[in-house]
């Protein structure tokens, strides 16, 4: 396993070709905008050496019969659905935002399901072809990154009436297949090592070219990446206190794949369309999962925020404050409580692996749509109006005005800097930097809502219940029309 | 264990003093505001011999080695937790109500582990004691009411200011105590065996004879029963179409002990009132679990009917429609993914049994308080305004003005009837007998919404979530004041 | 105008076709079921010569130039509309339930302004007829029951796809037309003189014998009420306490036309379908409007009891109990706000009325179809388990276990009996009769909450607004696509 | 009446004491984080020549018989309090943002009734004074800040008992008073002409030094304003696109007295402790209803950029969009309908102004508490997850990649731009700097939502209502316990 300066040390070896701001970026680890999200990534590798969160951090392969840091496993007891959301909300208290990790995790699980299904169906050998790729992350402990969103363009037309719109094989080769397309939202990517690509939506037999899975490296000829610009992301480059959360951060990137080569050893999926679904449901399954653990660690942060802010203002015993509280903490653990339990009615696949219940996975990602706004909501209501009035870290150290402002902005207890501090840290989370990431993810990452209620729908069972009412209702259940 | 029959039969052995609408009533099982409380806690004994339930109806019992009905089961394995959970929520599905008999499955687990607290700490002999209580209600297969809910009557007064408002020891003797009292909102008390008492609050040095715990049968001396009157209940006298559920319903009572005597046997607490608290505490968070169950198994039947409502009105495929049946799903899995998360963080007590996370017990039953209301409103939405402006079954059934009816009122598939029995259902479930299980007693069974959220600001760990908000923001953990 | 108690006498002298629980009745007025439903609309008549009341319920009519009861009023002015919803909230507060009689109010409203529509662009005379027919109820100070829901069947059918399912002229003769079907959710025409009746829907050109607009009185040949079924509506037929609000309650039934004749001077409208669009949505605007009185009206009795049982606990002082007071208070003048304020926007149509904003209408509404619900919780957090758990009145009234009951039910203030009443205020308006009020009706009534959407949909100018978007956003106007 | 440019010229001939950013600014009209906001005051004076709504933003003042601009108007009429809320949702829709100008003009009106009573009261002569600046101000045609917000500090701690956290009087000469302190959250202070200083809360009989009004020039003597940091505001000093509404925006600062002196002619309270809470209550009530206009403009804005980035994407028609932009109506409507229902119920002060039904505008503020959170979440919802990933305008702009970007990122109708320029004026609006607007001040703007809740409890007639609830479950009212 890596350490945290290993994995620092072996992004610098990329030879990536990155945009930000509209100026090619040659080392991102010492780019004042992405540096923090680096910082967050290298946690993952920290804790795995941190005597407290070892025994929760490293798992044993089977694949590689040895220890693996968790974020490169696969599900292989039930045990270790639970230990990945224990650990995600772990590292979700630790930095207080995304830590980029999962989603890789969750690709390769879902693709060692898929793709054995994919073989027994079919009689093609990717499973075999994918394990070696498992191995070999497990050995590198390597961040991937799983691509799945596509452009989609006119979200009215398919794939194949919009071809630019979806990745794409344009050419295959005896040893390799040619890859065209852009992804979107790609979490971490500037910060992996891998890039791990998937089909984003049920396809049909006219899109067999947009039914590939594959991995490459993220500084693979051909790939381009463009940082995304986020809010109040500009913090980043002034001074600290200002920024809230100046240690760490979320990402997030285009990835554009002109004419990339991917050679045949990493192509997991290639036109089998009628697997699309499945592959997708498998991923969304993991990555809502996932979902139930960072947000709640996010939630413990601005929680605390929240009640610290109370108490430097003097309010904590409030009651109308502890309700808020209360709600809050009521509000993030309902988010994990399903994340929880979608973990507990976990299921065996045909390849072997564990899968969470997908009806309660679908669920927890529901709550999460909801309750990290409902929370925001009640911090700002707590933290008051000085969260978008106070004067910049700047102000507070001018010779003639900042002890005027130190004196005025005072609260009951600690010092006004604690206090500014803390109010920068709820700002950063509720409509800051941060804001993206507790916000805008927990609603579209793994899927907007409405994808989440239209598999609630197919998985509710709504015929049982339906013969349940007409019983009791003293209808036959035969009775009830179909 | 018994059958449904010997369980029926056994209640008619009792001699009850019981008061049904100002009337003694000496064969319960028989008067049809009773019967179909009675034959919904039947249903726990038949499906313990039913194949298709069995498994997860009957468990082995170490006290006894040998085969019980789960209801009478003590937590002795994390599992246990997991398939009690299970069961409920099957129950609920199959009545469509309450079935009466968590509340006592409850108690003796709580009071497995309190008795062997106060043992181990005041030397004390209740635990074996309780033990072979239990073994006693195993072996008997019996019905228990677990009663805690005091009077209270001034909210402002303690035990001690006001002694008839909570139940309390009027007298010591050799081999016995006496006591009197009461205790309200008694769920099944009809249909049981034997009650058991516990204390409902915290109690201070003064409240020692209201610091008491104890079991005796429903009949014993000195026991009065007044069956509670709860909305639309006349309905169960008159046809069955317009009972929505003709079959299951639930049962609340009053239950006044003028000066009962208690043989030493069934004492478990007297006086020790450091350990009314934690008695609370293991009590409220089994029970709280327990909501995690019963009510999303009501929720099937509820969203069932309002599926089938929409199916026989034509609208089932309208977007608005389908979006409020998801919703429904949403909620009630919510509820149930809690209950799940609550069983599987549990820890062992020192008495050897199990326990669920209380602060996700908490969040459970909190969102219990909210759920089934906007469950209830939306299958109100669904339904239509039919709901309260149907005409009666006698109507229906009159030879000038029922052609006319069956006539006006059928929908696009089904017959008529089959319509108005599911708006019937939907009726009882939201506005008529059963609304006070589906929503009264979400609110305020096992405690009421502001008893959660006290615990939940005891059990949120506001300390440690300020430490790492103000580590995040800069400031030191050891700054945060105290 | 008529007294309260001629008011009554002239329900006698109908010779009605009505039918409850399956038999003919024909003294409504003293039916149990029926008798707090007269009550309730005979306070509309006694409030008009009440010296406190008077100035708002009685108004002077332009059309027979003297002094009438406002129900029986045209809005001449903006003031009337003010004037109409302050008399709503009047009524609702002091009968705590629908007091049945604005529905005739707003349907004569909107067939002034249609009939006269009508009239303009096809040349027909309907509007001089009805204006006779307004100074016969004006005179005669009649209550009306306006008619409006068919009861559509198949909800994917149109009118002439299932013409059972729509009330339809069947015969045109030459000074009359004759009518066939049934309208649903008739509030109040048990108590009404004349039932009005329009069509309910958008109709096509195929529609044209569904289009129709007449009035009759309740008892000509061919009418037959059957009486709806209501929760606890047994309770009418037990002791007054068990009732929560035995003086005044709501009434819905059944309407079945068995080929009516209508002579021509009370038909409004006959097979202009181009203008059923424009007369629903006149009734639907008043109607929505109304809700924006009569809610809050029947709200401030439900606060009003809520806190009543707070004080009687003792609790009224805890900030939990005093902050959902509040929140009660906030939702129910939400509703009244809006009601105000669409009264406020309004405007005056081509017949020379005024009309409420019909944007703000819909809005008004569908705050109804929400607040109610959340308000009733709420006062079911406040009440506690008594609620349902209560025994009868002829419980307490027993001399052996009454005065156990009356012990032990004791508050902290007040008597006993005080309060089991406010108990049984709230069970009555939360789960009870008069839940069909707050609830359902609330829901339903003046169209589903989905109506209102689709007619927001329609007025909300999305247009406009995105035009103002780009605007600001530094996009043209003139380059929003169409 | 001034012109755009006449106003924006006389902002330069201030001579403020500014800081930004830790530096002195002379010249703030010019500074690319203030201009923003000072072309949104602009507009207020650019619509009072405009055509299209002269007629709405010019009033005729009786104290100076002239046309003035609404915003120095009194309300001299109920119709005042209308055209009041009507301008506002016009200049909120304009610019997308907070246009600074209402506090004054609420300011003085609250103090045209305070000091009116004050002087009944005690015989001062502070009216007559007031008026004489209110003359003043309509003749100048000036902007106002109206100051109220003292730091506070140890929220438990009275005034007297922290003198530095509340602005008082620390030296009274003949002709003036010396004033010290500070005043945050001060909405547009950098871009007025006068601040209006008004005590922020009740106060007691030895608060007498911190009970004062007053009107000094931004720009006297001692008066230091620091600029408050917000949410995004470096993209203020970037590209246009990026900024999502690069003309117009909001200004917040801190405001610092320290020993300014202002001659008694513009003393309006001064120690007279008994008034605070009266002058607060009006002032809070002008201001209340205020945010019933704005708002509901800005939400008009927020709408329109929701429905447009659906267009645009080519979702428009999906009912689950629809669905969410007419909640977001129905949202946005609630709030301006309640704003337009506390103007309409208005009376008449004592000193001849027109006051709003204060229960209607603490509900009205309290719905603006909520309705804006909903709104942004759906908002953000509608829009997706390219709100926070898409890059920056500089790589839309690079020779290499922004081709790649502007393919892959083109939706289904418009240009690439035209859709980045709607998501970043979502972004702007929900996440980025006007969020700081929408949000926090909706939230704590005219005081915190446990102010509007403790002004409700006070205003609901709870006795009232308990009386009527009483009387209908068959109390007397005369038995309602005090």
């Amino acid at each position: 396993m890596k350490t945290a300066e290993q994995y620092v040390a072996s992004l610098r070896e990329r030879d990536l070709r990155l945009f930000v701001r509209g100026e090619r970026v040659t080392d991102p680890v010492s780019h004042p905008l992405v540096a923090p999200s680096v910082r967050t990534v290298a946690e993952s590798y920290r804790l795995a050496s941190d005597p407290e969160w070892r025994d929760l951090m490293v798992a044993h392969s089977r694949l590689i019969d040895g220890p693996i840091n968790r974020f490169t496993h696969l599900f292989e007891t039930p045990d270790d659905l639970q230990k990945k959301i224990q650990m995600q909300r772990v590292l979700g208290r630790l930095t207080g935002t995304c830590f980029q990790r999962c989603v890789g995790m969750d690709a390769i699980n879902a693709l060692y399901n898929s793709t054995f299904e994919v073989d027994e169906a079919r009689g093609t050998a990717y499973h075999a072809r994918f394990v070696d790729f498992v191995r070999h992350v497990q050995r590198e402990d390597l961040v991937l990154c799983g691509a799945m969103t596509d452009p989609k363009g006119d979200r009215r037309k398919r794939p194949s009436e919009q071809p630019d719109m979806y990745l794409r094989v344009v050419e295959r080769r005896a040893d390799s297949i040619v890859v065209r397309g852009a992804k979107l939202h790609q979490t971490g990517v500037v910060n992996a090592h891998e890039v791990v690509v998937m089909p984003g939506r049920t396809m049909g037999p006219e899109d067999a070219d947009f039914t590939v899975a594959f991995a490459i490296p993220v500084d693979a000829p051909g790939v381009t990446l463009v940082y995304g610009r986020q809010p109040s992301d500009d913090r980043r480059l002034g001074c600290e206190i200002d920024q809230g959360n100046a240690t760490y951060g979320g990402q997030e990137a285009v990835v554009i794949f002109e004419d990339v080569e991917v050679p045949m050893s990493r192509v997991f999926l290639d036109g089998e369309v009628e697997f699309a679904t499945s592959l997708v449901d498998y991923f969304a399954g993991y990555h809502r999962q996932s979902y139930g653990g960072c947000k709640p660690g996010n939630g413990d942060v601005l929680i605390g925020a929240a009640a610290l802010a109370a108490r430097l203002a003097g309010v904590e015993k409030a009651t109308h404050i502890k309700d808020k509280l209360v709600e809050m903490v009521h509000l993030n653990e309902t988010m994990h409580g399903c994340g929880v339990a979608c973990s507990t009615r976990c299921a065996k696949t045909p390849a072997g692996n564990w899968m969470v219940d997908p009806l309660l996975a679908n669920v927890t990602k529901l709550n999460v749509t909801r309750a990290p706004y409902q929370m925001s909501r009640l911090a700002e209501e707590i933290a008051g109006g000085l969260l978008v009035t106070t004067p910049s870290a700047e102000d507070f150290d001018h010779p003639e005005v900042g002890p005027l402002l130190t004196k005025y902005l005072a609260g009951a207890q600690g010092t006004t800097e604690d206090r500014i501090r803390v109010l920068r840290l709820i700002e950063n989370m509720t409509l800051g930097a941060t804001a993206a990431v507790i916000k805008t993810e927990s609603m579209h990452g793994a899927g907007s809502p409405q994808a989440q209620r239209m598999r609630i729908a197919a998985q509710a069972d709504f015929e049982g219940k339906m013969g349940e009412a007409a019983r009791i209702a003293g209808i036959g259940r035969e009775d009830v029309p179909g």
